[in-house]
């Protein structure tokens, strides 16, 4: 008996705090109809309606409305809807906009997310008969290619909007990063046997690629000793503190090593007094710089100084093919 | 043996006539790449490459070239991409578009239907090396409400536009007929006890509802009888040859009937001699006409003549509360 009792004063209890009519629909489709209960019949009192729309990531929601027409009261104190979302808040009622109140008209509310909230709210009574409202959802595809344009390039070359997402792509010759951002070249299998020649960074004086790792080995025979001579154009992603955290070239000439060096400076003349040079050229996923050249020339034994042939300059460029 | 000797030369047959690289992609995604086989590498010789491309119903689809490489030929008679849908056709050929040959350049290629044919075939030999094409496809929602405008209002009130489709609605009290497209009233249960009155299609003299049956009876004591006068404005849809095949008014008086009525002429006056009177009223599903209005007046035995209240004309116009 005092059980029941106690249950039935907690029923009490949670009648006094809880609207008669409170009431909550989960919307899930691509697109959808809301009305006010009742409609177009007149809404009754003591309402507290809430609609969650959710719509697939890649996509916003668009909502309008075809029919309102609630109860006037001033700021909407009485009967209202609300259409909420990340950083948006829109409060209606009333039959017609006033300098305090607005109805939602012609206009349609666009979400920035893929979630959306509409409350409707009445309060104890009406003083006339009011029919409610009809609103539609649908879901709005987000154009990310021109959406993102803002944030740091969301694709290093292509962008390629779909219904639901997009894509990137790259420019021909180029192979796109398993970031599935950025476009990076192949560029590990440069070998020179030649006495002398012109090695560059892709696409030299350009920007150089992304994400990238270049490797070039001049081998040549035993006895002779190469000299590398950096072009003053020297561009490669630095940083104030740090030594090259970010793109770098590095030089190995037998036991030794030369670098990580970046920045603008150049440098200059190196001699390796080795007949085999490794060059290891990285880059990250960011940044826009102009990369480097340099000219080899290798002085034998028994011979004298070579230097490389005028015309060979564009031979070299550091793409595999 | 001799089966044997047959199966070759069936072999040997389908060789000649098949070419050598036939090759046929069925593509069903959303978005997706075509790109000519060993892309960005050089494509090879006898090639008859064919990808079809399917997305759902009530999307379109867009295909543009990122890249086009493709040996130049008169009216691209050797090597060539050619595009087909519905009624589509286009073919792109060389390394840059001349008087008699197009390369896609920055266009696009849009479709009507859901469906696109693509087909890559080159000829026995390249001159020089050509590194072929790279396509990018994807689904394009079509408006549904903007585009078929022309077609015979495709929705009676409102169109609401989704991504892959599209749905109507009414305006405030009228409902969706399971057409899904027009929209009707209730107007079934009109009852008129009075000893005279007027009675209307709904929205007289505007155009009446489609897809609607209205039924309207007049009910009095036994020895009265009512007598009709329908007002001059008449218009009902009709046909030239059919009696009244779309919209018609049907008057049933007991055993009497009268009608049906339809077109511009109002059937005037009409002394049913009855008391009671079933009125329908039927429309289709199409159509844009004014509808009717009658005065209805009755005598009685032992009474006079009862004629309308001047002021009760727009109490009856026949819409069900």
């Amino acid at each position: 008996m005092r059980t029941g009792g106690m249950g039935c004063f907690w029923l009490f209890v949670l009648c006094l705090f809880s609207p008669a009519g409170a009431n909550f629909t989960e919307l899930t489709g691509m697109f959808g109809q809301i009305q006010s209960p009742n409609y177009p019949e007149g809404y009754p009192s003591d309402l507290d309606s809430t609609w969650n729309i959710t719509v697939p990531t890649g996509f916003r929601i668009k909502l309008y409305f075809m029919h309102f027409d609630l109860e006037p009261s001033y700021l909407c104190e009485y009967d209202y809807v609300k259409v909420m979302s990340d950083d948006l808040q829109e409060t209606f009622c009333g039959r017609e906009s006033t300098d305090t109140e607005r109805i939602p008209g012609q206009e349609f509310v666009l979400t920035n997310s893929n979630t959306m909230t509409v409350t409707f709210k009445t309060d104890f009574s009406n003083e006339e008969r009011f029919t409610g409202f009809e609103a539609h959802y649908s879901a709005v595809d987000i154009d990310e290619c021109v959406e993102k344009l803002d944030e740091a390039l969301v694709c290093d070359h292509f962008c390629h909007n779909y219904i639901g997402g997009f894509y990137c792509s790259c420019r021909f010759s180029y192979i796109l990063h398993s970031d599935n951002r950025t476009c990076k070249v192949e560029c590990r299998d440069n070998v020179f046997t030649e006495k002398s020649g012109v090695i560059s960074s892709p696409d030299y004086p350009y920007s150089y690629p992304k994400s990238s790792d270049c490797l070039y080995r001049i081998e040549l025979e035993e006895g002779f000793t190469i000299s590398l001579e950096f072009a003053d154009i020297f561009d490669l992603e630095d940083h104030p503190d740090v030594p090259c955290p970010y793109d770098y070239l590095k030089i190995k000439a037998g036991i030794k090593e030369f670098g990580p060096y970046c920045g603008d400076k150049s440098p200059g003349k190196i001699d390796t007094n080795s007949s085999s040079i490794h060059i290891h050229f990285h880059s990250d996923d960011s940044g826009d710089n102009q990369g480097w050249k340099l000219t080899f020339t290798s002085v034998g034994k028994h011979s004298g100084k070579f230097l490389p042939d005028p015309e060979g300059n564009r031979r070299s460029s550091g793409r595999s093919q």
